[in-house]
């Protein structure tokens, strides 16, 4: 069985579908929205953080890491919109830079929201990229 | 429904079990396993496509990147080890030290090797690692 | 006319006082696409010295920061387009999705390509976003 | 004149063509005291905005944004500074080590300072380098 | 004489044992617990002045700063033990993961902490580290 | 005995007269000429690596990562030549900006050269700087 099938088949054994997703199209290859995800939980937590906390040095440090982590969110977007998506893709969905933008501009805005839920709101328009990503690579993100 | 509750269901719902690793335990606290393993798959896919290719310029880009990978690969590890485990874990994983110690130098080595073989070992290290770190969530991975 | 004199033969004529560009409409609010444009002046530069060189080690070493370079073209590009431009802005240039995705996936390109011709091509697409944003700005950039 | 008014004016007059400035040396050779000047207007922004803003969270990542942005200011006159100039320029301008040392040390300075005034020393200082680079190049920089 | 014991001539006679400690095992080679060190003084020097002062902005740069030193001792000790240490040094030194372990948990609470003593302990822990690793190396650190 | 002094004294009992050199002058204040030395060793010790190898791809590794060393020593010798020496250095040692433009430019110079000499010569521009560095503290760099 050559190495990459057995990849995916121990890791399908053990994490279930999770590790389908990392696939490699071109150059390096891996994409996975799930990198801009989780950057994107951890601001959401940050933020929740912040609201429970009345100590002032510890509020400090929930801005600048959500700084940091607003950043990479970002960045794992942008990565994804000019390195994974095609002109293909594009056709089937008109509206995949709209998204990104939005997506990416939602990133920039937790910087300044200690709220929540906004960051749920950057949560939700990665999931919605997320479902165009799957979809366009033929595998269905199934339930546990 | 609390927000953080509403974010898991809907995520669960679309995602499976992906995203249920992802908690918050300390200070920013969002650690997922998947953060290294993205990055291990991506050094994976590149010592395949060094195999496969004959172009220099090309060859010679992958060990490029491949260097900045692996060193993704031993922070993601890194950080773990140092940011989510307690000492109970080590009480029940007693091995736990050893494993993240040569799951990072199996990162290091990635560096210098050009074999896949050399890249599914460091899978296979950090997917060990990923099994501790979701039994020690109490949370059971589950196949698709 | 030999390629680096029309680059700047192009950018006279269109760019003028430059300067004017770097006006501060948000948060730290100063933007000027000619951050992206010295870089990729510097990739179209790099590819020219890799074809005048036979040293082995130095055109090792144009690939590898011409990889740097072009990752920060990438940057200054993405980050115009999700921080600086506004849905008004889309109103009146609906084509300017396309055009930074198009400009960040020649970016990309230009890691691969050692062709001069290649980054010629990067610069035009920097230059037709510079003309939007300054157009954007109700400031014209004069000729000298 | 307001001190913004005030920049915009000066660079202007001085600067002109700042394209045409980007030329090739040596190595990557693409030298352009833009990219410390860009950041440097950055940095004054910032120390505007600080001072018409009292809001708690936005004065904080004023402060951490400029501490970036200080330090892009530097990093790019530094290698500027070692780079791009060569020993014939400082038989020339026998100043231009002490013109770098204190145009650095005003940017590590404007870490700590919030007022404009203190971000236009730096730019002014920035201004001198550029016009030395510019008359080392044998170009002027012309009004538009 | 070779080039590399002039090196250590010469350094040994300036500086005394510290030169001694920068050797080369394995690619580039070069370790030295100073790196973790000088950052981990750098943390402590921090809080010292942040209990010395009023200043708001001054505090609140102070723990900006603090949290990428403690980042960059994290750094260099995840470095020194993955990279440096090797099987038979963890026969001889049993503890030696706890103590990494330790130490890294140590920089990262050190960014919440604004108690000197707080980067003491960090210090200790980094010193404990230092002693074995020139041991290991058959050198003995002398007293001036 | 205040807490700062223990620092020292313990340092100076185990370590010899190294820790002595890292005080604090100004804001986070611990300036070590060590940190450029060490990466200058790193990049000495490349260059020899470079010329025992007639691996292709190791060596190639060595250029890469020469690359980023020597960037981390002209970065190192900016910060200490910008942040830590002040007009009164310059009065005592007037030939203090050159020296740091000349160590500059030799590790600028380490990104082309694999020859171990050149590397020692950087090697002893930073040897110069330390000299001068440890005097201007009023701190004699003993022999052990």
């Amino acid at each position: 069985m050559p190495i990459l099938t057995r990849v995916i088949t121990v890791a399908e054994r053990v994490v279930g579908v999770t590790t389908a997703s990392a696939h490699c199209d071109v150059p390096c290859g891996v994409y996975d929205p799930a990198q801009a995800r989780i950057e994107a939980e951890s601001v959401m937590k940050i933020q929740e953080k912040y609201q429970d906390s009345d100590d002032e040095v510890f509020r400090q440090r929930c801005v600048l890491i959500k700084e940091q982590r607003a950043d990479l969110v970002k960045h794992h977007l942008w990565v994804l919109w000019t390195d994974y998506f095609k002109e293909e893709h594009l056709q089937k969905w008109p509206n995949l830079h709209d998204l990104f933008w939005k997506a990416t501009k939602l990133a920039g805005e937790s910087k300044k929201s200690q709220d929540p839920a906004q960051g749920q709101q950057l949560l939700d328009a990665i999931e919605q990229i997320a479902d165009i990503f799957w979809e366009s690579k033929g595998e269905k993100r199934k339930a546990a």
